[in-house]
C-alpha cells in the first residue's frame, strides 16, 4: 500500500503490520504482511497482491478488497508456552498445525516455532501430536485394502535416485506402491526433476489412480496432491535456518507418508560427515524415534542405515541422474554399482516388510526382477501410462575438472558437490550438473578427471568453476 | 526483481533468497530478501529497492548495482548452538551482534535469536556479554566527570510519564542529566512522543550536549544518536512475537544507559496483571539480575518496583500526558497525585543514589524543589533551549464512555486502553487518546463517565468505540 494512503494511515498499517486481505464481504482472506511504498507504483486506496494471495483469494485485477487488521493468532500463545518450557498437549499442536496450513503465520512467527521444536525439544508424544496434526490439516489418499508400499530417502544425498528402480522392481512383485515425489528445494535435483527427464510427473489425483489402477505403480511429483500443506510451508523457513530438529523431521517424513495412504514404508538413511545425518549416534536416535511414531501412527517402517560419505551413482542433476537410472533398469554393464546396489537393499527390505517373502530373501528376489529384465518392462509400462517415455539428453557444454595430485581419494564434500552443480544450472537446467569419474577409496593420477561439469550455458559454466576456484576441498586426494 | 530476469535466473535468486546489492565494486553493500515480481512494475536486469536500502546504499536512481547471493552469515551457527543448548562465549556473542547490527540477519534469522534466549536461556555471564556486545556496535556518548543520572521505566505502562518531571528536579539539584527519550513503538505515546508536544526534541549530539552545558539536563529523542543499533533492529520483531525475555530486557536496559554516557540510574519496574512484569516472582528475578549486570558494567543501578495495575495521571496519549505533566511542575491543585507522587519517588531515589542528599531524605529534596517552582523554572530554560517551550492543545473531538453499572472500579486493563488510545489516533494525532476519571477503588454510578476519548477525527474515533463495544471487560466496575 502507498505510504500516504489514507486507510493505511487511518487504520494504523504500520510497516510489516499483519493484516487481513478480503476479496468480498464473506469471502475468501488471505493474511497479509504490509509493505509501504512511497513512489508512484500504487495510487492511494490502491494495493497490490503477491501470486500466491492472488490465487487464494481469487480475486480480480481492479476489485475491491476489504483489508482490516488481522486478529492475533492465537495458538502463538502455545508457542510461546513451549518456548517457556512447557508441553503441548494434543489439542494445542492441533491448532498450532491448523493456523501453519491456513497461512496464518508469519516468517517470524514460522521462526519461532521451528526454533522452539528445533533439535530434540519434543517429547515423544508431542511427535506424535504433530505427525497426526499435519495429516488432519490435509488431503489422505485411500487405495483400498492390501499392503501399499513406499519408501523415503532422508536428507539429499546427490545421485540417491533410488525410487525409479525401485518401484518397478516392487510393482512387478505385484505389490502396491503409488509413489509421490518432492521437487528439489535446496538441492540439484529431486526424484520428480529426474524422473520428469524420463516421463510427465505433473498427474492429478485421478491421473495417478488410472496408472496405479493400471501397473499398480508410479512416480509422480506430490505437489499437486496437497498431501501435508503445513510441512510444505514449514519446510521453506527451515531451509533457511538449517536447524536439526529431530521431531520436526519426523513428523514431516511420516505425515506425509499416512497422508499417501502407505502402509509399509523403508526409509534409507544415510549416515555421513556431509550428510544430514552426521553420526552413528545422531542415526541410532533418529531411528528410534521413526520406529516407535510409526507404530503409533500405524505404519510398517523399517529404517536402513546407509553409506553416506559420498554421491551415489555417477549423476548428479536430471538428465545424468536419468541415465544412470536407465543404465541400472536396462542392466548395461556400465551402469553405477552403488545405485544399483542401494536401489536393491531397499527394494528387498520392502518386498520382506510387506510379506512377499521371508526375511533374508528379499534382496535376492529384487535382483532376479531387475536381470530378468520385469522391472524395465514394468518401468516402461508406468512412464507410458504416465504420458510416454522420454530418453534423456547430455548438456552441450562440458569441462573436465582434474586432480591436482596423485593418490587415493579420502574424502568428498556431498554438500559444496550440490552446490557446484546447482551453480552449473540444475535443476532448472535439466542436463546440467556433475559426472563424477572417481569414488572414495579409487586411486586417482595428476591430471586425470575427478569430475565432469555439465552446463546448458558459458555464465552458469563460469559460475560453477569460480565457485570450484575458490572450494578446492571438494575432493580430498592424498599421496599414499 | 522480475520472475524472467535472466540475472535472476541464471544467478538461481529465487523467491526470498537473500542476497548482497552493492551500488559499485567496493562500495557500500546492503543484504536483501528477493521479491520476484510477474507484472511490468519491473523490467529485465532491473530491480527496486526499500527505502532503507536506498539510504543505506547513497544509491541514485538508474545507477548499476551488483547482486550477488549472500554469503552464509557464519554467526548463526553460534544461534545454532545456543538453541542446541550450549553456552555461548563472548567473541560468539560480538559476532552475532555485528551481524545483526550491520543488518545481516533475515527476519526469520532474528526470530531465531530471539526465541533461542527467550525467557531465562541466557546466564549471568551472556547477558553481560550481550550489553556488552550492544554497547560496542553502537556510538557512546562521555558527559566527562561527574555523576551522570539518568532513569528507565520498564514495559509501557500508560500514561507512566515521569520524565519530563524527574529531569528538571535532577538538573535544578545540580546533578547532570542528559535524557534521551524513545517514541512509541506499539504503545500510544512514547517520552518523545510526550515531550515534543511541549517542545523539540530531534536534536543532533552537538545540540544536545549544548542544552546540557547549559542548564544540566535534556529531554530528546535517542533515535538520533544511534546508541544501540542492534537493539533497533532487535526490537522490532521482539514486539511480533510477544515473548518475555529476561536477559534481552535487561542488555536492551543496560545498554543503551552504558552507550547515554549514564552513570547512575534509578529504573521503575511497575508491576501488575496486565503490566509488562506481571507477577512479584518475575519482579524479583528480574531485579536481582538488573542489579548484578550494572554492577558488572560499572553502572550504579537502584530498581523500583511500582503499582503496575492501572495507568499514571489521568491522560493517555502525546497531548493529554503532556497537560498531566505541565499541571504536576505548575503545581496545579488538579495535578494527578498518582503521577506527581510516582515522580517524585524516581527523583527521590536517583538523588539519594547519586549522593546529593543522604538516604531517605531524596524525596523531601524533589518535593521542594518542585513545590518551590524550582522544577517548573529549569524545564521552560529546557525547553527554550531545545527550541521553545509549546503549550498542548486538546482535541476537537471528545466522547464521554459511562459506567454501566454502580460499583467499585475493582480492575483497569492496561494493554486493551492502549489499544483505544492507538485506535482513537495516538501518538501520530497528537491530541488524541483517553482522560480517564476514574481508578481503582474509586466508586461510580452507572451513567457515569469512566474517561472520554480524544480523537481527531470521526472516523478514528469510530475505531475506537467499534473495539470497545467488543471489549467491555477494559474497567471492572463491582457493585459492592
Amino acid at each position: 500500500m502507498h505510504n500516504d494512503c489514507h486507510i493505511c494511515r487511518a487504520e494504523g498499517f504500520s510497516a510489516r503490520a499483519r493484516v487481513e486481505v478480503r476479496a468480498h464481504v464473506g469471502g475468501r482472506s488471505v493474511l497479509a504482511t504490509v509493505i509501504r511504498v512511497k513512489s508512484g507504483l500504487l495510487g492511494d486506496q490502491e494495493a497490490s497482491l503477491s501470486e500466491a494471495a492472488w490465487a487464494r483469494l481469487s480475486a480480480q485485477e481492479g476489485e475491491e478488497i476489504i483489508v482490516t487488521h488481522a486478529d492475533p493468532v492465537d495458538s502463538l500463545g502455545h508457542v510461546r508456552a513451549k518456548i517457556y518450557g512447557k508441553s503441548l498437549e494434543k489439542e494445542a499442536i492441533n491448532e498450532i498445525v491448523r493456523d501453519i496450513a491456513a497461512g496464518r503465520y508469519s516468517e517470524v512467527a514460522l521462526s519461532a516455532f521451528i526454533t522452539a521444536v528445533a533439535d530434540r525439544a519434543l517429547s515423544h508424544d508431542e511427535v506424535f501430536y504433530l505427525t497426526d496434526a499435519m495429516v488432519s490439516v490435509g488431503s489422505r489418499l485411500d487405495w483400498g485394502k492390501g499392503p501399499i508400499a513406499d519408501k523415503h530417502s532422508v536428507g539429499g544425498l546427490p545421485g540417491n535416485r533410488t525410487t525409479p528402480v525401485v518401484v518397478p522392481i516392487i510393482a512387478a512383485c505385484g505389490v502396491k506402491i503409488p509413489k509421490t515425489s518432492s521437487r528439489a528445494i535446496t538441492s540439484p535435483a529431486g526424484t520428480a526433476d529426474t524422473m520428469e527427464v524420463m516421463a510427465p510427473v505433473d498427474l492429478s489425483v485421478a491421473d495417478m489412480r488410472r496408472v496405479v489402477d493400471a501397473e499398480g505403480g508410479c512416480i509422480v511429483w506430490g505437489g499437486a496432491v496437497d498431501l501435508s500443506p503445513a510441512d510444505d510451508v514449514l519446510v521453506r523457513v527451515e531451509r533457511q535456518l538449517d536447524l536439526d530438529s529431530e521431531g520436526q523431521l519426523v513428523a514431516s517424513v511420516l505425515s506425509k507418508k499416512v497422508a499417501a495412504g502407505s502402509t509399509h514404508v523403508v526409509i534409507d538413511l544415510p549416515v555421513g560427515p556431509t550428510a544430514k545425518i552426521r553420526s552413528p549416534e545422531m542415526a541410532l536416535h533418529l531411528v528410534a524415534l521413526l520406529e516407535q511414531i510409526a507404530n503409533r501412527a500405524g505404519l510398517q517402517v523399517q529404517v536402513i542405515q546407509s553409506d553416506g560419505r559420498q554421491p551415489v551413482g555417477y549423476g548428479i542433476g536430471p538428465a545424468l541422474e536419468a541415465r544412470d537410472v536407465l543404465s541400472v533398469l536396462r542392466n548395461d554393464p556400465r551402469a553405477p554399482d552403488s545405485l544399483r546396489r542401494r536401489a536393491l537393499d531397499l527394494a528387498g527390505a520392502l518386498l520382506e516388510l510387506v510379506g512377499v517373502v521371508e526375511r533374508g530373501k528379499g534382496k535376492v528376489l529384487a535382483a532376479e526382477v531387475l536381470r530378468s529384465g520385469q522391472a524395465w518392462q514394468k518401468f516402461q509400462r508406468i512412464c507410458e501410462k504416465q504420458g510416454g517415455l522420454r530418453e534423456p539428453v547430455l548438456a552441450p557444454i562440458k569441462q573436465e575438472v582434474l586432480s591436482p595430485t596423485t593418490g587415493i581419494v579420502t574424502a568428498i564434500d556431498n554438500r559444496l558437490l550440490a552446490r557446484v552443480a546447482k551453480l552449473a544450472g540444475a535443476p532448472s537446467a535439466k542436463t546440467a550438473g556433475i559426472d563424477l569419474h572417481r569414488e572414495l577409496g579409487q586411486p586417482v593420477e595428476k591430471g586425470q578427471p575427478l569430475y565432469t561439469l555439465h552446463a546448458e550455458t558459458r555464465g552458469e559454466l563460469a559460475y560453477a568453476l569460480e565457485f570450484l576456484g575458490r572450494h578446492k576441498e571438494i575432493f580430498a586426494v592424498e599421496a599414499q
